[in-house]
């Protein structure tokens, strides 16, 4: 089982240890100091060594910060946590704020009217969030200084770094040989006018090498420092003992992490940085140095997310793989969860143990959303021994979760409904599936971007004044992050969609304290074929990855125009044509029911 | 008769021009001149006076410019234009440039590889145009030199100044009184930390002293440039005697053009100009006087966008008349075009006599866009007595038109079947349809912009593979000029949509060589009702202000889901509730057909 279940975060810990940094600040002679969430790769997750922010508030987001004064403790979550901030900190001493509504630097200047310095680790830091901070706080006596980090002196049962083992990413997987990779790359940094970069995501690393690792959770990534030089050679900076199954290449030289920074003061000529990524301290240590910095993206991103035939060919494989627990799951749902006597815990349980009988999970690709009646209503939750809910008839449950397979990732949420619901449920499932169904036939100019699509999810629950406050799509990795940029679905999303790229297509509807509704497939960006009649345009088109029945008691088939009602039909055609074969008996009678067509009734609204 | 069909263009009188231009570039030892469209104002129409790249080039494109250099003299339009600038200008002596896709500074570096002086009128271009100029030249050799404009000098013949006569724009039309207006803006100058502001932009003028006036055709503006100041008091350059029958006010002083320079000399302490719309002049006469220059946008801008209740009624009422006038005429065409014998210019005559029986018009607000059969695909197409087409059955006819009313100004296109048309039109026009729809039943939260409504309104065509190569919508002014920021529907537009401004709505779809398809009606932001079921969340919804009928006869009705069916068969229901009791005869005949509900079909794709 990789998911647990217990209550992580201990508040009553806090205090003291809030009590200790402080007087670490205070012997520095600084007013403050910062302290992430973000460990020095930037990553999603973090390993427990690196879980600094969790270990000194109790907050267990996957974002955020506290800025320790000696009065407030100021820990600053978005949208996603406000509700779980609070219950998770000791509210006497750590005070919540509303980020990124409160900007760090203008909640310094109201905190430090009179100026003063505030401490950082340089290593969690970026060079664009730290040229943000300094320019919001450029007219105020508050100086930020770099420094060794304070909690680490003070957090004596520390865990020692992970030891996981890297293995080889083969190109059955991979699609394209890391030699290929690194020469195309090298290109790049020639291109740029420079001599190598440093890349420091490890999921980029990962990409780069075709290799894979199990440093920390749900991410199959290794942690390190990568040098790319312009002649395709590779320096990988890790713990070289994680390694010892992977076949030596004489590209790749492979160092300890305490090469790192003799490696880059050793460097000549300009190198590649990306300052939204590396750490700022990789820049303090080249131009100290002398050494020219080229401020670029990371080179591996947005190869990256385009993912090749190969790699492409992967996600279907595991879709399908995934696909056939799913359908195993939602038939044993429809079967157990009328019976009572199941919570949220049970359900998670069950749907992991279909994932682990595929034989390929190597892990689940994020910690299952299993929650029933209002707690579907929190987006982002995650079920514990306290918050178990029971299964109740009237009650929509909303299952959000996905596996991690060698030949690909996968991330599905279906909503179901358990006995009878209500009409507004339905109604409210039928708009979100009408802009989930919006964006899977979606065909778009080349040179669209998620922002451009974004409202077509939204515009079926406009119109009823309704609305969803998270993006409607993330990228997806390759047996990678479950969350991959640079292309989202989203407001925020400048990104033109390009061929190859995996997203996510999961508009949803909430009604706090009451219901929440999602519906999510993985959808791939493919040049669409040219229809007759259609212009001489070069355009974009989604194929779906994920095949697994949408609840048709929840759709209110009125509601759909011939368009919808016809993608649905075929969907759950295809469907049935590709799992039926792949499961039996009771399973596959609820197959065949759950994929019917709708009704032959009339569509008018 | 306000429009005309003459061709005005003359290619022939362009080389000789041009050479006596390059005997002052060489004079004035520089290596060329820019001869921009735009006057001192920045707006889309200008003076017989001002359009001196008409009169060097031929080219009478609304923007666009021309770089005379020695050898090339390069003519910049854009993507309207590309066709249109071929037929207009001698190609021997003028080369016309992909514009914005070639951008001056590129094309300038390359055509002067060893540097030199290009000179420019800085009455003419806006610093933010120049600054951009020079970011892109900034490791070139190439200086740019601002000078008296050359053009003026070899322009013999060039016209007077207009003497057209300011009229007031009462409170029954302006809903707001001057005095009101000046005072809110006045203390926008403060908040800006300012002490007065410099307005060129001629329906800014107008819209902060209620007048309008007749210096230009088609936008009833002023032109002059003005100075608000902190107290709320106005100083306006221009020519007095076209003030003659405007009463007096204590704190609006008329002033002539030539005190305009001296009254900026005389400016104390800081300044707001708007770098995007004031003359670059205006700028450098502060800096040279040593006044502290605040740059920010023009502060009418945004309140003059957001229409008060009583322009929006002013708007119903010209919508209401203008209606009247289109009925007729569509009633006239239906009637008289299977007759056969009519030409685009016989049309263009009986719409604008239409409007001019309602004794109310005071000019169309811009030449009427009248295309049959492969004309419609022009999308600026403007007849003459060379290109007149026969209205001919089985083609579609393609009128865009507009006129200026003193209580608003509208703007309306239709697309109907002469005779018979194809099964392919109609789908195209059912798309289309939908389209626009899509954008009059949008209901979105605040902070929405037309960005994010534009895809809206593509979606249906995207579908097929088509698209069309412009934005959704404009804003448009009250009695002012038909195209007016800062709102649009558009992939550039990032202003939010805040309620009372006046938008189009008017997608369309062309195949170059077969038709034009555009279907437009103006709407308006209002506060959405609250809905029930809806969530506390502040939405915006379009109230439609065109009721005029759209052509049955091109629908598909099967494509249309029910919503959208719903949607147009109130909108005829309603077309015929409010002009049913204007018309009379064979036209109300026509009318109750035309608004007649679609038959109940089958809505399936």
């Amino acid at each position: 089982m990789f998911q647990s279940f217990e209550v992580t975060s201990k508040p009553e810990d806090g205090p003291a240890r809030l009590a200790r940094l402080r007087v670490e600040i205070t012997r520095e002679g600084l007013d403050g100091f910062l302290v992430p969430r973000a460990d020095a790769h930037q990553g999603e997750y973090v390993a427990p060594r690196d879980a600094r922010l969790a270990w000194l508030t109790g907050f267990t987001g996957s974002a955020g910060f506290c800025a320790v004064l000696a009065d407030p403790a100021g820990v600053f979550v978005d949208g996603r946590y406000r509700t779980q901030v609070k219950s998770q900190v000791d509210l006497a001493h750590f005070s919540p704020v509303d980020w990124p509504e409160v900007q760090l630097g203008e909640w310094l200047k109201e905190a430090l009217p009179n100026g003063g310095s505030v401490g950082f680790d340089p290593w969690l830091h970026t060079q664009s969030e730290l040229d943000k901070l300094e320019e919001a706080l450029a007219e105020s006596a508050i100086e930020m200084r770099p420094m060794a980090n304070l909690v680490d002196r003070v957090w004596a049962e520390r865990p020692a770094k992970s030891n996981g083992k890297i293995i080889a990413h083969p190109i059955e997987f991979a699609g394209e040989s890391s030699a290929s990779k690194r020469t195309r790359l090298a290109k790049v940094i020639t291109d740029h006018g420079a001599q190598s970069a440093v890349i420091t995501l490890p999921d980029s690393i990962c990409w780069l090498l075709n290799i894979r690792g199990s440093d920390i959770e749900r991410n199959p990534v290794v942690q390190g420092f990568a040098i790319l030089h312009e002649d395709a050679r590779v320096d990988l900076f890790t713990t070289p003992e994680k390694a010892s199954d992977l076949p030596t290449d004489a590209d790749i030289h492979l160092q300890d992490w305490a090469n790192f920074t003799p490696a880059l003061q050793a460097l000549n000529g300009p190198v590649m940085v990306d300052q939204g990524s590396a750490p700022i301290e990789v820049g303090n240590i080249l131009r100290a140095a002398g050494t020219e910095i080229i401020y670029a993206q990371d080179p591996c991103i947005l190869p990256k997310a385009r993912k090749n035939t190969i790699e492409i060919a992967g996600a279907r494989a595991a879709h399908l793989r995934d696909g056939v627990a799913m359908v195993q799951f939602l038939a044993w749902l429809n079967d157990a969860a009328p019976k009572g006597g199941l919570h949220e815990i049970d359900v998670v349980q069950k749907l992991e143990g279909f994932r682990q009988a595929t034989n390929a999970l190597r892990d689940i690709s994020f910690e299952t959303i299993c929650g029933a009646g209002p707690n579907g209503a929190i987006i982002h939750y995650r079920v514990n021994t306290d918050s178990n809910r029971a299964i109740s008839g009237g009650e929509l449950l909303l299952v959000d979760s996905g596996g991690q397979y060698r030949d690909g990732t996968t991330d599905i949420t279906r909503t179901v409904a358990v006995g009878t619901v209500g009409a507004e449920e339905k109604a409210c499932f039928t708009r979100v599936l009408q802009g989930m169904i919006a964006i899977s036939r979606a065909r778009f100019p080349k040179g669209v971007t998620g922002r451009d699509l974004d409202p077509l999810a939204r515009y079926p629950l406009w119109l009823a004044g309704q609305d969803f406050d998270h993006g409607t799509g993330h990228g997806v990795g390759s047996y990678l992050s479950v969350h991959e940029g640079p292309q989202r679905i989203s407001r925020l999303s400048e990104v033109p969609l390009k061929a190859g790229m995996i997203l996510s297509n999961e508009p949803g509807y909430y009604r706090e304290g009451a219901f929440g509704i999602r519906i999510e497939n993985l959808i791939v960006v493919q040049d669409a074929p040219m229809l007759e009649g259609a212009d001489a345009r070069d355009m974009l088109a989604f194929e779906t990855l994920a095949y697994v029945p949408i609840d048709r008691r929840l759709i209110v088939a009125d509601m759909l125009s011939g368009g919808e009602r016809e993608w649905l039909d075929v969907y759950h055609a295809r469907t049935l044509e590709m799992l039926g074969p792949l499961v039996k008996g009771d399973v596959r009678d609820w197959l065949v029911a759950a994929c019917a067509p709708l009704s032959a009734c009339n569509s008018r609204l």
